[in-house]
């Protein structure tokens, strides 16, 4: 049998066709259209549905269930989306609205347990029987995985690892509380303390990395002038790793997974974060002598947005 | 069929019979003597499960398994106690020392899960699917209970929020590390809290309830002057329960269980506690316009020790 996965994203819908292995038949995607009437919208993807099985050569029959990754919040059981603020949709009943298209099985999940799904069918975290997936990107998502399940809790809002508190009293965040843990240990925060360091060190090897414009900072330049040993880049990563290290020994000393995956675009500054962190976070662990959770980089890049909602079940 | 559930503290060893409901048949206590051999202390224990059977007026016969509850982290495949500090255990044998005198199933738990565990079969989470049992004593212990079980994590390294990392560089911990949760929220973080303000605030009414002796200090006596519309006092508690909410906060934000269970000294404070906490700890939450988890205070008290421990199981 064949399933579909969506992935709804700010800008973009991505949907794909993907067996039971994991494989993408075909791919697809149109760009997000906040314009439009919700029912309008879910037109829109119910189309991409109907485009991308025809590209894969199947038919609607052919289909086992339609899976969707969104960037918030749903009611899991009523299919309802609670909240999903890139798109405006609050309180939004997607699947019955889906379902007047489409007469099938359609599952909802947010897109960092959905990426987490994706790994620990077919990724780095396969086989196991527990795994946090941490996304390190604009912000910190995250999801868990426990016997090849999505858990989000008794009452469907765990799995916010971003906003459990770092720091008391500390960086302001978008939530509207202070020091959550994705002010410091997303890519967003590596690029807003880049700018705090670059006004005191101008000399940095990233402001010639950037041709001196603020606004082309990312992590992956500051990564790379660490590597190249820029002292003020050192600083910031020092600082930055010293965080996530805290935040995986959290995960640890709560949770303890049997893996711990890294996603999104820091991820991809690869065995320089890895080597650092596998170096560092034992020391926040409490009992430290004993084998602790291997942190792993996600390896399946940004279709694990499709194939973990495409593995999405009742 | 009856049970004996051993409850190992650090002053004192409390044995009892429980049957099957978390019935207490019979108790017995006999102190800590860090002064014996490891044998010898084994032994002693063995001795006062022999004696609270016979004062149940059972034999070993009749015995189903001996649960052990410790301060410290357990191998519990191998029945070796790695790490129990209170009383100089380092990768003690004990269940194969044990069953040297007594041959029958011998089960180690770190403590706070036990008492975790008893709530969840006796107690105020009981017929919940998951909940989280969080210790406010000297320390600050937790226990996750999922489907009936404690959850310790893939290499039983878990279930120790007191040790996560509420604030970045922040207060010394007996640990090692700085900022960890025990620091905010033990009943020693009030105390602590305390004695700093009194040097500022002579006057408090908590001066007079100690009758001047800083070392008589304890949570319940802030807690009271609070009650008492103490200025000192209701600063102390303020800064207490805003370090728990977001404590609590973290743990749903995180895991979500169903319920959340409170325990240990600070919880004597009761409605008094509950009322603030439930106010405050949603501020925190993400998705705080969903349902989220109820906090309680835990009611089995002391004896949850021996009762939980009665209750393991392989």
């Amino acid at each position: 049998m064949i399933h579909v996965g969506v992935d709804i994203g700010g800008t973009g819908i991505q949907t794909g066709v993907v067996d039971d292995n994991g494989k993408m038949l075909a791919e697809t995607s149109i760009i997000t259209r906040v314009d439009l009437s919700f029912p309008e919208q879910v037109g829109q993807i119910v189309q991409s549905v109907r485009d991308v099985l025809a590209k894969a050569g199947y038919a609607t029959d052919d289909l086992q269930s339609v899976g969707v990754g969104i960037p918030g919040i749903a009611d899991k059981k009523t299919g309802v989306i609670i909240n999903c603020n890139n798109l405006g949709w609050r309180h939004a009943p997607f699947r019955q609205e889906f379902q007047k298209h489409l007469d099938m099985p359609v599952y909802l999940e947010n897109d960092a347990n959905v990426a987490a799904l994706a790994e620990s069918y077919f990724g780095v975290s396969a086989g196991t029987s527990s795994s946090v997936f941490i996304t390190l990107g604009t912000g910190v998502g995250s999801g868990i995985i426990i016997n090849g399940k999505v858990w989000t809790g008794y009452h469907g809002i765990g799995g916010e690892l971003g906003h459990t508190i770092l720091e008391i009293d500390g960086i302001p965040c978008t939530c509207g509380n202070d020091g959550c843990t994705e002010r410091y240990c997303s890519a967003t925060a590596i690029i807003w303390l880049a700018r705090q360091y670059l006004q005191m060190h101008p000399d940095s090897l990233i402001m010639d990395m950037i041709g001196g414009n603020l606004t082309k900072i990312n992590a992956k330049i500051v990564f790379d002038a660490a590597k190249e040993l820029d002292p003020t880049a050192a600083k910031i990563v020092q600082f930055y790793i010293k965080c996530l290290a805290r935040t995986i020994a959290n995960v640890v000393n709560f949770f303890d997974p049997e893996v711990i995956v890294l996603g999104g675009g820091v991820s991809k500054a690869g065995d320089y974060l890895l080597d650092n962190i596998m170096r560092i976070y034992p020391d926040f662990v409490l009992f430290n002598e004993l084998p602790m959770p291997e942190v792993k980089i996600a390896k399946l890049g940004p279709e694990a947005g499709i194939i973990g909602a495409a593995m999405l079940k009742e």
